[in-house]
């Protein structure tokens, strides 16, 4: 087995947020469902962008905000994800190299067609309560395919972890399966994040086999989960993931998260104290990147989770899905 | 003369903010002056943005801001500046109209060299003590011409409100000129920025012109009016300027602001309590915007200083440049 160079390795969209204040009367009027993500087309990404408010722009996507996280952590982090040549490509390339992860963008004439596709771009609507909702134009990242995906990076990494938002996109699909054969076959460890209830939804089938035989390591909120089992409550679907993966990680907003093992264990972790919630964008993700950072350091589970709660509290305190602070001196001061 | 459509045109550098914390040590190795904004090269804007942490971008530009703060108080107003037809030029235009300024991007054929510049960005570092240090790229912005200014626009507005950033560049200069005869002989007023010392430094005898005898509305902070007149202190400067423009808006910091007028008033108006500075960029601008808003709508002068340093406290509050709120409700609520 090759040296490990990285802690974690993050596959996901690369993609650039574009954050706006809106009220609900908005969402409703551009048909949009509080709290989901969804994918949107050239035409949808003019007509909302040009009636939503003035926004700001921050680097972001799931897998992306987690790479960044445990960065802020001060793990060894690299990240898979696709930007063209353009200007939100250089700023997400930026971003996450400033964060302190390794990230070789992907020659945009990989890509094959010229001119091409932009980088991608999320709309992320956040209402007075705090919750986003989010319209994703993919561009260029729906591109990403199995030949993105680097086998030596992947056997240098001790985790994979992917993002389920890349299941609607058969090529990026195709290149997560990829990631994740060359993870187990080299004795690394798999981890996945559900992403989104609908994004279940779509692809129930297939993340049931993901957990049962591909997954070392699951993230789902509440939603999601209950999604995934199709079960009238949480409680239930919680039952069922105990005989699935190696370990779960059940994220359920305030009330904390629930890790749950292959050997029966049930841990609860309390959320973390937050003064004033924001914006929810990338609590998940950020629950995941404190996680992982105690995990592949070899904490034990109630503490990873700890370290995963610290850093949702961060990131859930301001606008924006990526730490403002360092996580490593969060961590140390508690 | 025309109908006022607009209550104040403004004219500026179009500009995309990247914004970052930095520390001290960081400005001291890249040559940087704290505070002061500094024009940069293409090799300088990779260098720096190169060895700066994760930013976040926001539309800025001096002029901008003053604009976007304008609309949010209510006031109708209009912007001239030239943004190039790439991501950040989108940004730039969504985020001006979107708050609610006329604007109409110039097209960037106009610029007349095929692929073209870019549309412009500063990076701008944060330290702890709140303060910024600005380091702009100007692309296209920088092409800004006497073509650019509409004479319909300005005979259309009641004042134009020039940047003093833009007499570092020869056309965009001729443009201001333009701008501010068109003004003057159509019974407008004329509003300026002396921007930021450096610049005072570099054209003084043509501000101390511009003073005298074009400009009805002189925006000042201390280092600049000291630099303007070359005094030993403040006060000494304070009582050059009352013999030159109409009205001399004079800021000073926490310490709020003094006008002084050609009829010998001076009134003092004090700074709006702020729980904690954030981000000093804007306070200028969005002392003008304030002023400007008060003024254009009739108020007296010490009414029209009370919405500058409102203004002025909001934006610091926050990082970026442009209000967070809507200033008429603020305004509504003392």
């Amino acid at each position: 087995m090759t040296e490990q160079a990285y802690d974690v390795l993050a596959v996901g969209n690369a993609i650039v947020d574009v954050i706006s204040h809106a009220d609900e009367a908005f969402l409703a009027e551009h048909g949009m469902v509080k709290g989901s993500m969804q994918l949107i087309d050239d035409d949808a990404v003019h007509q909302i962008y040009g009636a939503m408010g003035p926004g700001f722009e921050a680097s972001g996507g799931s897998a992306g905000n987690t790479a960044a996280g445990i960065a802020s952590f001060g793990g060894r982090v690299a990240f898979i994800g696709k930007v063209a040549d353009d200007q939100l490509g250089e700023v997400f390339t930026h971003d996450i190299r400033a964060a302190g992860v390794h990230f070789d963008p992907i020659a945009p004439a990989s890509t094959g067609d010229g001119a091409g596709p932009v980088t991608a771009r999320c709309l992320i609507l956040v209402t007075d309560d705090a919750q986003r909702t989010m319209n994703t134009y993919l561009g260029v990242s729906g591109r990403l395919g199995p030949d993105d995906v680097d086998a030596t990076l992947v056997a240098s990494s001790g985790v994979v972890y992917c993002e389920g938002y890349l299941w609607d996109l058969p090529e990026a699909k195709q290149a997560l399966v990829k990631a994740m054969d060359l993870a187990a076959a080299g004795g690394g460890k798999v981890a996945f994040t559900l992403s989104d209830s609908f994004c279940v939804d779509r692809h129930r089938a297939e993340f049931l086999e993901l957990a049962e035989h591909k997954v070392d390591i699951l993230f789902a909120n509440e939603a999601e989960l209950v999604s995934l089992y199709q079960t009238g409550s949480w409680e239930e679907a919680a039952e069922h993931v105990a005989g699935h993966c190696e370990i779960a990680c059940l994220t359920r907003s305030e009330h904390g998260s629930v890790i749950i093992t292959a050997a029966g264990d049930r841990i609860s972790v309390p959320a973390a104290p937050v003064d004033q919630v924001v914006d929810t964008t990338g609590a998940g993700d950020l629950y995941a990147a404190g996680f992982l950072s105690g995990y592949t350091r070899g904490l034990d589970l109630a503490a990873a989770g700890r370290l995963g709660s610290l850093a949702a509290a961060e990131v859930i305190s301001h606008l924006g899905a990526r730490p403002e602070v360092s996580l490593a001196e969060l961590a140390a001061e508690i």
